[in-house]
Formats: C-alpha cells, sequence, structure tokens
C-alpha cells in the first residue's frame, strides 16, 4: 500500500473524487444534454478547483488537453480503462492509458474499473495486476479499484455481500482505495468498509437524486467507515456545483449530518 | 495532444486529408474501375500536391512505393490500419503498420480506425492506446481517429447522437483529430463538434455526389465548427479534381458558401 | 527443487501453512461471519505467529498492508493466484501478483493454483511455468501448488486416482510442495505421496469439522508420510486458535496421535 | 518497398520461383507418390541451380538442412508460414520460421501466405506486418506474399475481382511481390497488374497441367505485364524438369511464345 | 540441423530414448501401478545409466530433482511440453519447461509434442517454432520431435499416410529427430523414414506387448532405415528391464534380428 496521508488525492485521510468520464460510458448525449456546457472539460475542471474536491478523474485526451492548464489547482486521478456502452457482452473494461504516460502527465494516482463476476474477470484481475504493480512500485501512485461486481453470474449486483465482496476483492488485490456502490444502508456500508480491512472505501455518487437523499447516503457512509464520495453527476449536472460542493465538504471533511449541511 | 498550428497537416487550422486506401478496404474493383488509372498512386500522389490539401492518407505498401518521390509536397498521414471487405463477422480493423516504421518514412500524423460499438472495441481500444501513446510520446505525431461506431450493437450508424458519440470518443481517449460520417444537418454536427472538446472534427466524405450536394454539407461542417474534410472518391473519382478541390479550398480555408465555391 | 532444510517456510522438513484467501476466493460474507474479527487481517498475522506455523498463505494486497509488521515473526508465502466465485465457467485463476514483486516484498515461497483437468489446463501450466522458474532461477524461492484437478471433464475430484494424480502433475512440473485434498485414508495419502516423489505433499485443510475428525486426518496425513497441513478455517474460525495450533503441533512436529494432542 | 534490380530473386527484373512445401502442406503422399525421389530436397535443390530459376521457395526444416551445400548455386526464398492440411477451420497459416533466423541463414527473400477473407485475416495482417518491417527494415530482404483470398466469405477464390483483389491487398500491406492464383485470360490478369501497382505480380503454378496449357498461361501472364511464375509440381513432377525449365526461361526471360518455347 | 554425430543422444549414429513422462501424460495410477517402485524417478534414471540407453526424456520437475545425480552417467533430453489426460477438447501440449532452462540444468537435447490435424495445430506450430530456434540458435541443441497427427480432423492417426505426414512435417519445421508411432510393416515405415528426409526417424514404444513382438517392430523399424526407438512402458513396466534392453542393444546397434537378440 501507498501511505495516502501525503498524497493529494486525500484531505486528513478523506476522499472527495469529482469524475467524469460519463462522455466515453455513456455517450455525450445521456448525461450532458441537462447541463450542455459540461461536454466543455474546463468547466469541469473549474468545478475541481474547490477546495473539497481531493481528486478529479478524467481519461487520457482529457488529461492530455486540459491538465496542464490546471496542475497547480486541481489533483489528476488518471482513469485508465474505460470503455463505451455501445457493445454487448460480457463486461469488460480495456485500458485506454498506461501507468507510465499517466505518470508522466503528473498523475497523483491512478483509476481502474474492476468487474468482478464477469467471465472476463481473470483477464481484468492479471490487467489489474500489472497497473497496481507499476503504480505502486515504479511510481509510488496510489490505486482507486472502481470494484463494481457485474456479469453473467450476477443477477443483483447491490445486494450487501456483493458490495462487501467487492470491497474485500480491491483490498487482496491492492488497491488503496475502493470505490463501491452504496448497499442501501449505514450497516450494509459496515460491513463492506470492514471487509476492505485497511483500504478506504468511497461510495459511487451514481445517477443525481435530491440533495438531501444524497448527502444522507453520504452520511451514513461516513458514519459508517467509509473515507468518502466519488461523485459526478451529482455535482455537475446541478444548476450550482459549488453549493453541493460546500455541503459535502461539511458532511466528509466536518462531520456535519446532511441536515446541518443543508443549513 | 500535439499542438497543431505549425503541424504540416493543417492550414490556418483547418484541415483537408486525401485518403486512398479503398483499394484495400473494398478492391481494386469496386471504387477504381470508372477511373481505372487512379489504381496508380502516382496518380492520387499528383492530385495531392493541390495546395488545398493538407495530408494524404495512404496504407503503408503505398507510402513505402512513392513517398519518398513525393516527401517535398505531400504531408503524408499514415493509416496504420486496415482490413479488406472479403471476410464476415465484427468489425475489427487489425494494425498494419507500426508508428515507428510510419514516423521513420517521414509520416507527418497517424490515422486509425476504431469502431467503437464491436464486440472486437476493447481489443480496438488497446491497439489505439498503443498507437496514441508512441505517436504522442516518442514521435510528437498528431493522430487522426476514423472514429465508425459499428457492429452487432449498433443498427444505424448515423444517428445524431451515435456520430456524437463518435466524436466524443475521440476526445476521451486521446486524438487529436476526429474523422466521423457526416451527421446530416448543420445542428448535428455542431453537437459532435461541441462533444469532441479541444479535438478538432473532420468530415468524412463517403460515397460520390454531385459538387453542389457535396459542398453544401462541407459548408455545413464548417458552420457547425469543424475543422475539415477528410474525403477520397468525391475528389479522385471526378474527371477533374482540382477543379472540386478549387472549391473545397474554398469553402474550408476561405469561408466561401457552396455556391460561391462553384462559381 | 529449491532445498527446504533450510527455508523458513518448513520446520524439521515439516509444514504448517496457515491460509487465509477466503475474502477473495469465497468472500467476506462466507467464511468471516461467524468470526468477524478475522476479516481484520491483523487478526490472522497475530495467529500466524504461533510456533506451529511455519508460514502464512495471503494475497497481494493484504501482504502489502500488514507483511511490513511481521515480517519477524511470520514466513511469508506469497499466494499469487486467486479468483472470486462470482463468475462461471471453466476453472481458471489468473496471476494477481509477480514473482519479483512478492520476493521485494520478502516472500518466503510462492503459492500457486493449477486446475489440472479445466479447459484452460494448458494456459495454467504456461502461467505456472513462468511462476515457477522465476521463482527457482531468480529468487531460489520454494513454489507451492495447490494442485486441485477440477473442470468439466471431472465430475468427483477427491478420487484417490485424482487426488494422487494432482501430487504426480505437480512433481514433474516442478512444484517443491504439493498441497492436495485429503483423499479419505491413510492408503490414499500414502499413494499420493508416492506419486510425488520428493515433492512434499500437504494436506488442504477444508472447511470446518470437529477438533478430533481433523486431527484424525493430519494424523493419517503424516502416517501416510506426508509432510504436514495446509490450513484455514480449521484454525481462524475456531474461538480458540491457539489450542488447535497447539495440537497441530504436536501431530505434525512431535509424532503425536490426535487423541494425545487433544489430552 | 526493396529495390529489386540488383536482387538475386530477379533476372532482368522477371522472376522464377520454385517452391517446395508441399511435403508440409498437403503430405508426402500427395504430390510425391508419382516421382518419390522428389522426397528427397536434394534433388529439388539440384533442379534449383537451373539458370532460368531465380530462387527457391523451402521451410526452416529443409533449408537448415540442405541450404549451407547449395547456398553458392541457389537462391533462397524463406517461405516463413505454412500448415497442414489435417485440420480444419477458418484458414490461417502460423509461422514457423523468424525472419531473423532465415536472415541468418543466408535468405534472399521472404515468402509469407496471407489469406484475405479468412476469418483470421486481421491475425495474418498482423503477423504480416512484423514480417514485412523485419525483413524489410531489418535485412533489406524483398517480401513475397502468397496472396491467397479463401474463407468462409468466399465462395469461389478464382474470380478475376478476387484474384486482382489479392494482388491489390499485396501492394497496399507492402509486399515487392504478390503471389497469386492465374485469373483465367489475359485481360483478367492485366487487372491484377494494374491493381498491384508497382509490386511484381507472379502467377501460382498450381496442380500439374500439360506442357502447352502451361507454358500458354505463363505467355499470358507476361503479356499482361506479370513478372513471371512461382512453380513447384509443374516443375518437379516432371520426368524431366530440365526441358520444362529451359522453355520456362524462354517463355518468361526470353519473350517467347509458348509454341516457339516448345519448338 | 544440428550434427547429430557427436551428441550424446547417439550412438553410431542411431537412438534409443527411454522415455518417462506417464506419470503427467496418463497418471500415476494407469501405467506404474503393476511396478509402484517405478513411480520413484530413481529406479527410472538407473535403468536409463544401461549403455544402450542413448538419453532419458523427463518433465522438468523430474530433471530438476534426480538430474544433478545422474548428470555423469545419463544424457538428458528435456521434454518441455505435456498435458494430463483429465481434461477434454482439441489435442494441445502446453510448454512447461523453457529451452534456457532446461540448458541450464544440462540437457543434450530437447523434446516437443506436437499435434498437427488439432484445431490447435497453428498454435503449436508456433509454440515449436520458438522452442525450436532457441534450442538451434542459442544453445546448439538438437530437437526431438514427437510428431502425433490427432484431433477432430483426423479418425484413424495411425494410417501410414498419417506416420509418414508427421515425419516429413517434423522434417520441414526444423526437427532433428522425428518420433512417429509405428505405422504396421516395415514398407509403411520406410515411406516414413523417406519422408524424413535428413530426419532421423524414431519408432516410439506403445504400450506393453510381448518380447519378440516389440523386438520385432524395432527390427522393422531398423530394416527400414530408421534410426532407432523412444520406449518407455516397454522397459519399465517389465520386471528386468535390464534383459530388455540388452536386446534392444542388439537390435539397434548391432543389426541384430529379434530372434537373435531374445537367442
Amino acid at each position: 500500500m501507498i501511505p495516502l496521508t501525503d498524497s493529494p488525492v486525500t484531505r486528513d485521510g478523506k476522499v472527495l473524487i469529482l469524475a467524469m468520464d460519463h462522455g466515453l460510458e455513456h455517450g455525450p448525449s445521456a448525461d450532458f444534454s441537462s447541463v450542455p456546457e459540461t461536454l466543455n472539460p474546463e468547466k469541469i475542471f473549474d468545478i475541481a478547483t474547490h477546495d473539497a474536491v481531493t481528486s478529479l478523474a478524467v481519461q487520457k485526451g482529457v488529461a492530455e488537453t486540459y491538465y496542464p492548464s490546471y496542475d497547480d489547482d486541481v489533483s489528476l486521478l488518471a482513469k485508465l480503462n474505460g470503455t463505451s456502452n455501445l457493445w454487448m457482452g460480457e463486461p469488460y473494461s480495456p485500458k485506454n492509458w498506461t501507468v507510465d504516460y499517466a505518470a508522466e502527465l503528473g498523475a497523483d494516482a491512478i483509476g481502474y474499473t474492476v468487474y468482478s463476476g464477469s467471465n472476463h474477470e481473470p483477464q481484468m484481475y492479471e490487467d489489474f495486476r500489472e497497473v497496481q504493480e507499476t503504480a505502486h512500485r515504479e511510481h509510488d501512485l496510489p490505486v482507486v479499484m472502481w470494484s463494481y461486481p457485474r456479469g453473467q453470474g450476477l443477477k443483483n449486483d447491490t445486494k450487501e455481500s456483493t458490495i462487501a465482496y467487492g470491497s474485500r476483492i480491491a483490498h487482496e488485490l491492492g488497491a488503496d482505495i475502493a470505490k463501491v456502490k452504496y448497499p442501501g444502508s449505514r450497516e450494509s456500508m459496515e460491513w463492506a468498509v470492514k471487509s476492505a480491512a485497511d483500504t478506504k472505501v468511497v461510495m459511487s455518487g451514481g445517477s443525481k437524486v435530491s440533495d438531501y437523499d444524497f448527502l444522507s447516503s453520504v452520511e451514513a457512509v461516513m458514519d459508517a467507515g467509509g473515507a468518502g464520495l466519488a461523485v459526478g453527476r451529482n455535482v455537475w449536472q446541478r444548476d450550482d456545483p459549488e453549493r453541493i460542493l460546500d455541503a459535502l465538504e461539511r458532511v466528509i471533511f466536518e462531520d456535519a449530518t446532511a441536515d446541518e449541511a443543508l443549513e
């Protein structure tokens, strides 16, 4: 494991990742049409300069183009793999960016999706191994696993036991931070956090919900011992991203409840 | 991204790629029988010396044979992958040329086809990654993605949202220029251009149509913020390629309308 | 073969491996819910400091995180491959850790699962070959094969002849120690031990059974010429792991019977 | 392209390749039973010392064994890939010999079969790419593509358009010489020769036919602008190989007609 | 080819390979239960010290363990690939040992199985190529191909034409010695020997038969121009291996008939 205490991707050991790879994963129409100016990555980088954001997760092309102008103000989480939603078949996500090049561009951490449960799980584990070892051994970079059990063998990928399995897999395979879906309750999240041992666990933000519902789940994550949040649409699809980031800052870094944060 | 300002493959930030890999992709009978002298690549290289043409896209064997005689007058876009239309199965295009060898032969830019939506999308993304990183990191060469969503999961590959998805993919995966099919209207093209962020977007010429129809679509592309055109048959299948190139020069580089260009 | 006489993973030529990769292989709910504090790997490392334990087998992430604090008291058996039970298909176990990195972290031995009989047997043999040769040639590390015949061609993987086949395969492919399931009797175990020639054979502990039944099978293994035991749940799922380890120490290293050990 | 003017595999820009890999491709019974002494490769090497023969195409094992005794008198065309006819499935031909080793053994040219139209076309193109670039870049060796469209997508692989497609593919992928089947007429052959641009085209000899029929087709090839012939059985299955080589020499190198050559 | 005149794996140009990889290929129960002490490889190494034996073929694990004690008295034929009979599917045999490591351990020759006719034939040819070139180019080691046509396309793998095809394949792919099944008669064996050109041909011993039948087939092989025998069970499953080796020595190296050898 890479010590995260001094890493720019944490703040007091807590994490708030802003993620924007939806253009690749879902297409520009699905997630951007309600706030089309966010198609311009500069808009997202501007949002990511907010103090609450500990790092911004983007794909290679976005980082190559815009990160050089923001490297003083934004910490870069290089999301190495990704895929479109245009094809069919067992889940798999190819590596679109090498760790070496991410490090060369100044990345502060590496992000990688693993679909345990897919028939391609063995290939993904081998891909992850190469990424994890290069990051840890060659570049001292922490690794965030988007740990999303998914595939033919899994009907319901948000069961408590599946989420906890995902966070345990992240730990045993050597991730420093596990990004998992919210399992629905504080108790379930505690099980996922315990399963991850010393690997930090952050909740994946998911599709946009109301301020209160969103902040309440973040509050439950923090109460359960989680390290924070990775969020995309729930921030930049909002009319006022700064307002929700202010609230998240209070919940994640200042122990506020959802109610307090919205005051 | 590679700064394109000083690149020989642009002129005032605009692009006109002449493409001739139809012998490999479609066979010598399909596209050449009406103008058989174009089977001789020298004929195409001669056309490519026109001032309007910012680069010529050909396969390795053609470049090895003819480019040495034209390297003062033609800018070379090395089209690295390609396939015949003789086989069946999910779309895939193998790499027939390494970036290193293309650079050694004097290429000014790299071209690569990616079929998002194919069941082979993951493999193509990994192939593209290796090509893109070698081009950017080892040789400072810009990369043009022929971004053509295609495959079992896609019924209609010219929908506005599909074209825009293709141009976004090109951006997120690190292409400097996205070559996409014309989505049918200026408005749709604007969406594709916005989706590509700072990656330039050029329209793919397609099969031969009338002068006016062709130039009108190019005009719409330029109005939509597109960077230009990649064209093959619509130039070299014409009796007088120079005449249409003169007209394209006016539309692309001199802001002329289709009507003005044909005067 | 690597001489095991001076290896920290043996004691008087005998072996007691404590294994804990169940979080990856079975998930945190399956094996840990009865003793949830064992989800914390420190608990397992503490158990592994018992004198009877000659090495502790864990996955990379666990070793990276906790082994640095225990390297004086615990001998590390780096379990390189592993998979979740979430997916379906012919048995295969991907490599999640390279030998080089395991050696860098201070591993004293390498562990690798091979599923002979799976349609992926050829790939697993090639994977094992690379691991075995790197361990022996580059790092002088002994290799333990989890030799588990399994797959479409095998209905019953605990037949005497299958277990013996597994131990022979471990020998011919170059393992120093073969970890096999208990074939049900001392006589069957003798056949497995003879089949392994000079490769040591240890019994795989399996799911939790009563103290007496468990120790009796270990006694039979030792009587059959086996080198010892690899055990997980039968130790750390017990309320008092130290007590069973004391008993195992007597059976494995002091020639006690099950009855004597439980006195 | 490699300049062929000074290459030992041409004579006045013309080509007569003697090929003997039928033992691998068809087995010793199929093609050798009528003239069993040709099973001895020395017999074939002796024939290849005829002045008309510009190079001899054999597999690695044959070259390793016999070429050292003939390297003053025979020019070696290293046929790198090949397969038996014992298996079933989409056409593919594996690489049995590296370019580096062929060069080390003194090869004057490289030969490689490509089955465009097979579902394995993409893999064959990638294999060919590696071979072609190593030959051209590392060893200045010309490459002959056995360009044989074949596979599930092709019913009739001797159509004029298919043969011409094959010769175009050879050119675009960087072959110096294309070996294609005879398309049936001089006019069809002209189309194939034009399609190949500056890549030389030679006819593949095929199974044994009468002297006159055979020489007439060679005459048509030369009249069509072809560079010559690659022949096996039509030479060494004859009782008097020297006689047919004398005749071929007249047709290929001395512009004789079939009638004149047989006088 | 590697000159075999001075190689320890031949004696007067003749060959008698003792093979023992049946533990991997068939399991310890199938071939060893009648003479269980042969499960101990030392027993086989002792047999291999007989003057008639020109080399002993074993897998890596066996060689690593026992060969260091016998390297003065036994010549090692490193059998690199092998597989269990537990799985199903088209024949394939994975590489379990690299040539480099075999050479490091002191191997005098390399052995490799190739199943022509299997749908995996292309992969096996590529595997063989790498092995053959490394052996010949890096280590001057001769290569023995176990050339066994087998797979979906082959109903009867002991037809005369199939055996001859196998020996021809061994020659064209660069084997120094071809190990083939006995085709049933001296005449058929002559065809196989001729098909192999200068590659030596040895008969594969097969399952245990009577002394006379066994020696008669060896006599026929020698009369047909074969170089000798590769034998396993027909030696070490006998009560008195030395007696049959004495007889084989007379037939193979002293031109005795089966009758004379048994006197």
